[in-house]
């Protein structure tokens, strides 16, 4: 199994699927609860549609973040497995967040799918199917981490991260509240504050805090390492809002509706603090609009306020900030680590 | 505050509901989270609607049972606050699951009130409302339990017993899926096998699994106290089932539906058990429409098949059961909590 690692991307991903399957045949399994032929067959499915069929890159960065941790050493075939185990969770975590959001957001497609709660027969049993995926994280955990010295730490991790995830949605739900709709409350220290609750700490810090656990770390002596972590979440999140308007949708696999949902995105923002009082009025007047036309209007806005070249320069200098960060951290490993997770997502197009 | 407990049962409930307020504004100011003063105020709000507003009784009797154990020696100020920020956190896992469930229920009114989901504004993000609540149980128990010896055994029991509860949600709510009617697949093992884990568990089991813990015992040594109130919560959710129907809606709170929503109670199971083919048809024709003629049907057919005989029987003979079980048992302070539970269900109204 660990022979894998060294070689090609896809034998990682074939290893980390792999490792999917034994965990889901465990938790089908569980004996703390009572199976059904039913239940069984319904949560088989729900794992299938809903877990494994994303990037991966939250689950398998944990993976590359510990072997650069280990700076080269071989791993075992059994840390390869734990590893990819707390990936898993993140990929599990990430699951759960997915379809209670598109149940709130009352999204149509996800990954390129109908969304689960869409599935005939599904619909609103979704919502407990959100909480059983939650619940499966604590389960993985126990069975394969529970005489671990660090067990409490990982338990303690996943919680705090997953209350900021919450806390993070909460603010962008309240500020997009139907009849409130509010552009004045919108500015960069708020979409600041949403991104970096609601996608940097699950997305970029727990990643790469599973594998400093794993490696025997304590992390209150990472504080560094988070903050720059959460600086490179957010401007993930910019991607993602600059991709929600500008991306290609075959490649991000969904239809961004950004600008219909009153979304507090980066190019809202940016555009507000950059136009003239004739274009204010526009977007008071056409944000947060299903009507393609309004949508239209809001666009060629966009494209007048030149939100690509300013996305652009945001980019290259987040980079150039975020790599200054990096070379300025004391060990080699974790540089590599934080690099690793910069070339990744360093213009991205999905 | 310790005399209070050994006072009313009115100043315990005072004590325990100081205990909210600071627990409530402990969570209100977690600095794991950046707050804006309109999240802060829409969590204050949504606690003080879902978590306060019930009877109680789960949070109240991890104080009782904690004392019962302690065998009448008085508790101090911290312990009295422990176990009730322990009987706390059982209230905002109920609080949790009830959010949720209503929505999946498409529920009106709970606790005489309307769902919190149905509330103005708030919609589909009380399904994120519920798992903030969730999220609100460890960031407590983080706060006043990280140094107790018993703080991983608290974390693994809330995330086992929240495990079971949702796993007994699933099978409730894929027997009762949409278009897939099928009364066949009623039986009591079905019905006890929602119940136990629905129910049973967060209800009874926890409330005394908290209690243990904190008195310092080993869950593993106690598998005959969980039996026991596993049984008890079984009874207590017959008697729900029975209150649905021929309970008052004035004193349970709200209007039950079962028979409209299909739901496998143990009066259908009882129902199906003893009715002739004739009486069959009319359950097939009639259970699980929504008008009112159809369940006025069902209701002549349980009067005709004198279920409220069956049930008056059923409590009798479960409260002999328990009672000989209890006794069994070779403590007298475990004993006493167990009456305790039994005392104050046995016959209930509401």
């Amino acid at each position: 199994m660990a022979a894998n690692l060294t070689g090609t991307t896809s034998d990682l991903r074939t290893t980390f699927l792999g490792v999917y399957s034994l965990l889901k045949s465990e938790l089908l399994n569980d004996p703390a609860f009572e199976w059904t032929d039913d239940s069984r067959q319904w949560v088989d499915r729900m794992l299938d549609y809903n877990v494994p069929g994303g990037k991966l890159n939250r689950g398998l960065s944990v993976v590359d973040s510990y072997k650069l941790l280990k700076e080269g050493k071989e791993l075992t075939a059994d840390e390869v497995f734990l590893a990819s185990a707390l990936g898993w969770c993140i990929e599990w975590l990430q699951a759960y967040f997915l379809v209670l959001d598109d149940i709130m957001d009352n999204s149509h497609t996800r990954r390129g799918q109908p969304c689960w709660f869409r599935v005939p027969k599904v619909g609103m049993i979704a919502v407990n199917d959100g909480t059983i995926l939650r619940n499966h994280i604590p389960r993985i955990l126990k069975k394969h981490f529970r005489e671990k010295p660090y067990y409490v730490d990982l338990l303690d991790l996943f919680n705090e991260v997953e209350f900021q995830t919450a806390s993070g949605q909460m603010i962008d739900l309240i500020t997009t509240l139907e009849g409130e709709k509010d552009l004045s409350k919108y500015s960069l220290s708020l979409h600041r504050r949403i991104v970096q609750y609601k996608t940097a700490y699950y997305s970029f810090y727990l990643p790469v805090a599973c594998a400093l656990l794993m490696a025997g770390e304590n992390l209150v002596n990472h504080i560094d390492v988070k903050n720059i972590l959460i600086d490179m979440g957010i401007y993930f999140q910019v991607q993602d809002d600059y991709l929600d308007c500008f991306g290609e949708p075959e490649k991000i696999g969904k239809i961004g509706t950004d600008i219909e949902d009153f979304k507090c995105s980066w190019l809202v923002v940016k555009a507000l603090e950059r136009c003239s009082e004739e274009q204010r009025k526009i977007l008071l007047e056409h944000y947060g609009k299903a009507d393609p036309a309004d949508v239209a209007k809001v666009k060629a806005l966009y494209h007048e306020l030149d939100l690509q070249g300013v996305f652009a320069e945001y980019e290259s200098k987040s980079y150039e900030k975020l790599t200054s960060s990096i070379e300025a951290h004391p060990s080699k490993a974790v540089q590599a680590v934080l690099k690793s997770f910069l070339g990744k997502i360093y213009k991205r197009q999905k």
